[in-house]
């Protein structure tokens, strides 16, 4: 490899006149930065950016930990990180938790042993405390970790109302929720808040189901729907799914049990990311995620907290969700 | 940040002492090694991967670049290859090209800059001598960038013509393939020259139309339909297209058409990603690709070479295929 002494020789310079040049530390004279310019040029040389993060104590790496990366609302999701992330200079170290909390545990030491400037934390299996006492700035996706560290979500509450009211408005009397699981405290939690406030104001009958928090085969999905779901879907004309691939599997139980959706079944998902956009039979009636903003935002506010390590500015963010009207409601 | 010498003084040794503990380097008594050990795990001392990596010029990092990380096809390989890249003790850090020339040339500096071991290349937009000058490990998915270089591609030979015999098997006699841009020279390609010379040497009518390598929008690949395939669908009975998404949005464009699909339109696929197996309406047929094998492969071809690197055994991998049947042909 290439070093900085090679630059030096083939420009007839020192090596602190590299540096400088290198830095724009100190004066240089035009003569100078161009013949080491051209000697670098020439040489392909490549400055060696672990040495720079040891000595300057920053690495512009983010840690990005995700629960499944091949489920496409994180692959989108990171995909938008990832393209603001460049933008700013950072560069990606991906982590996938599989929902495992051993791994998720370990990919903390690892990014911490790693010197990462922060994490953008996706995947939630580990107690609240165990990210408390990472040290390091950290922004959460759709979950309250402390109040020391910044999460970015949508307007979780308001997608479960409007999801609500929409089944409501579309003549449904009896409603079914299949939400995550409940027990993490996710903020996505509260779209199944809203969803039993909404029903009761309204005197709706409701019941909600706890399923998987990401499942992203269809087999896995199927299998939960045919144990869970179909013994009580009789008993209801509207059901809400709290994510879109759910939402297409009981569309699909729904087909092949001749149950006519949405005359006597209308069904909500949740997310807009590819595979709902990608989808043409049936296009889903679902609440979007605004994908693009969430992953700028998770960027910008960890880099926030990365540049400016003390500033007050600890902003929790909340962006607005929107109802996408398919053809299943 | 906890140092080495925070863990010296609790312990009550040396910071060599502690850092020998650390490389199980020289005669370290047990009773010292319990103290040491104790004593990083109270100060929850995590070691500096960074020093280290500059010491032992060896960063266990490895850069990844693809074209699209929000495409099914992308997403699920680089869940494959970061499953075996963790298990070998190796980091991912994760470069998103657009299919850009210039962003793919940045980010290759970049990987060089922060001194990765090496990389794995799915996006191909630059000449190949761009790859042939990186001096580092590389190895390249579905393309030959030079004979040093290993490649891990699936038989896309073999995956062309079964997927053009299926087609004459299943009654067909004229034959459109959708192929990706042949001026990249991908072994993908090959799926091309495979169909020719199948329909060639059965006297079955064929033709072909370049599409996009990676096209992961519903709608991009709907504008390429309506303006290059549309005035000559009448001609054909069958169509091989060289990606899923591109034969989704066939059957689709068909389907609003009034075409019967597989009567009057018979429609393969290429890739069998998560997208393809969650899609219930059509099932497709198509030809797998083992992301899994081809994840795993590249991981471990380019591992061998980091750490073996006077190795010989510079090998390129090609991988069987395979015809799922589906219910568009």
């Amino acid at each position: 490899m290439v070093s900085i002494k090679d630059v030096a020789k083939l420009s007839g310079v020192s090596v602190t006149t590299v540096s400088r040049v290198m830095n724009n530390r100190g004066y240089i004279g035009k003569e100078t930065r161009l013949k080491v310019e051209e000697a670098m040029k020439q040489l392909d040389y490549q400055p060696n950016q672990i040495a720079r993060a040891l000595l300057k104590n920053q690495s512009y790496v983010i840690g990005v930990i995700v629960p499944d990366l091949a489920h496409p609302l994180f692959s989108e999701l990171i995909n938008w990180i990832e393209s603001y992330a460049s933008e700013r200079n950072y560069k990606l170290l991906i982590c996938n938790s599989l929902q495992e909390k051993d791994k998720e545990s370990n990919y903390i030491s690892m990014l911490r042993q790693n010197r990462v400037d922060g994490i953008i934390m996706c995947s939630h299996t580990l107690e609240v405390d165990a990210y408390r006492s990472v040290g390091m700035p950290i922004v959460s996706f759709d979950r309250i970790l402390s109040s020391s560290i910044p999460y970015v979500a949508s307007d979780n509450y308001k997608g479960g109302e409007i999801a609500t009211q929409h089944l409501i408005d579309q003549g449904c009397k009896n409603i079914l929720h299949i939400s995550g699981p409940l027990k993490y405290e996710l903020l996505a939690n509260r779209r199944n808040d809203a969803f039993q406030l909404t029903c009761m104001k309204q005197g709706i009958e409701w019941n909600y189901v706890e399923g998987a928090h990401v499942q992203s085969t269809f087999q896995d999905n199927w299998d939960f729907i045919e144990a869970e779901i179909a013994p009580l879907l009789e008993e209801y004309d509207g059901v809400f799914c709290s994510n879109d691939i759910m939402a297409y599997t009981l569309y699909v139980y729904a087909a092949r049990k001749k149950i006519k959706v949405p005359d006597q079944l209308k069904i909500i998902g949740y997310d807009y990311h590819s595979f709902t956009r990608m989808l043409q039979y049936p296009i889903l009636t679902t609440i979007k995620q605004p994908l693009d903003a969430i992953g700028k935002i998770l960027c910008s506010s960890l880099i926030e907290q990365i540049e400016n390590q003390n500033s007050d500015t600890q902003r929790n963010t909340i962006l607005d969700v929107q109802l996408i009207k398919g053809e299943t409601t």
